[in-house]
């Protein structure tokens, strides 16, 4: 690819994943631009973080449903993505499924942060459920998105020990210190063209062999 | 409780984690004796091993079921543990289901050992499983067995990372190594009487608050 990875963020809260990865981009460590940030809540705290952060930042209207967009609202999404030329889709914290018409439109260029140890404790409250488990280690997840609820393929994991006293607050608190790190750093894989997607398992190829595969295939 | 864990473990292979508890025992770091191994294969060369190690082992019948006990076969069973003196059974590798007429006379008192980070992968070939899925962390859990499979309380977990190039054997070997360590230090825990079954979550007391506990309850 040339030129920094072109994000689109979509959010529907706080978007603490979304102000790591601008400040992982700050910092030099993440040759990424973030495009855009999409919500589907008017009122997300995340669009005027991104907006005080000179990021172009919009509510668009989602349609009917509570757990997805329409099929009209994602057109219009896919529409406002591409205006502002994005190139990958990152959710951080977005609470809706996503459908067919933006897979589609962005098929294998779609990522997602959970705070669990997928394939454990996928859908909302991940850490919760891995303290109502018992679970003694839990995590969080970087994958691509599909059309099921967290069952993409996965591009980073990082484990968390839980401890004794912890709480649903506690252990969540630990584990987004580890999501503030694990995005950025696949995303930073991603705009150096070093994911392969296998079948169901992600390949991290060498610096060196992402090079060599992007002058053998100009395309990308 | 007064004197070593008094073990039971219940093979149906090589027995390797059958092998590291009596290491553990023989280097003074797991305060048990293993009074008896069962096995429902007559040919598991754990039975050979712990015969050679000085531990009474048996092959009982099983009945006419391939992947659990008859229910007069569980009996029989019970009996050949108690006669031994078992107070815990730990599974080794012991591949049939559990039913009623054993879990409740060792009632909260059986463990086992998965090649997975639970509830992630149960079932066979845990490690196979998390490589199929493209899983970036793997791992093993020690758990309480209840009636369904692998979905006991968990009393430890231990993290493995996935590489690239991993098979299910290399995998399997450094998973392994990390269940040879877990094991032993689990049972230590349940011989210095600090685990408490909590629900689902099974709380490690210290050293000091079991200690205190036994004085309260002398019968515990």
């Amino acid at each position: 690819m040339a030129g920094p990875l072109a994000l689109g963020i979509l959010v529907s809260g706080r978007g603490s994943n979304m102000e790591a990865v601008l400040d992982a981009i700050g910092a030099g460590q993440l040759d990424a631009e973030v495009r855009v940030v999409l919500s589907d809540v008017e009122s997300a705290p995340a669009l005027r973080t991104a907006l005080s952060r000179g990021v172009p930042a919009l509510h668009i209207p989602t349609g009917k449903y509570r757990t997805r967009l329409s099929d009209e609202a994602e057109k219009e999404w896919v529409r406002v993505l591409r205006e502002h030329g994005v190139e990958v889709i990152a959710l951080a914290g977005f609470m809706r499924m996503i459908h067919e018409t933006i897979l589609s439109a962005f098929a294998g260029r779609i990522v997602n942060i959970h705070p669990a140890l997928l394939p454990a404790f996928p859908g909302l409250h991940g850490q919760r459920q891995a303290l109502d488990y018992g679970a003694k280690v839990a995590g969080c997840t970087v994958h691509f998105v599909n059309e099921g609820m967290d069952t993409g393929p996965i591009i980073g994991q990082r484990v968390v020990r839980v401890e004794a006293d912890d709480t649903e607050q506690s252990l969540s608190a630990r584990i987004l210190e580890q999501e503030h790190e694990l995005y950025p750093e696949c995303l930073q894989l991603l705009a150096e063209g070093r994911l392969r997607i296998d079948g169901r398992r992600v390949r991290i190829l060498s610096a060196q062999d992402a090079l060599r595969k992007e002058c053998n295939d100009p395309s990308g």
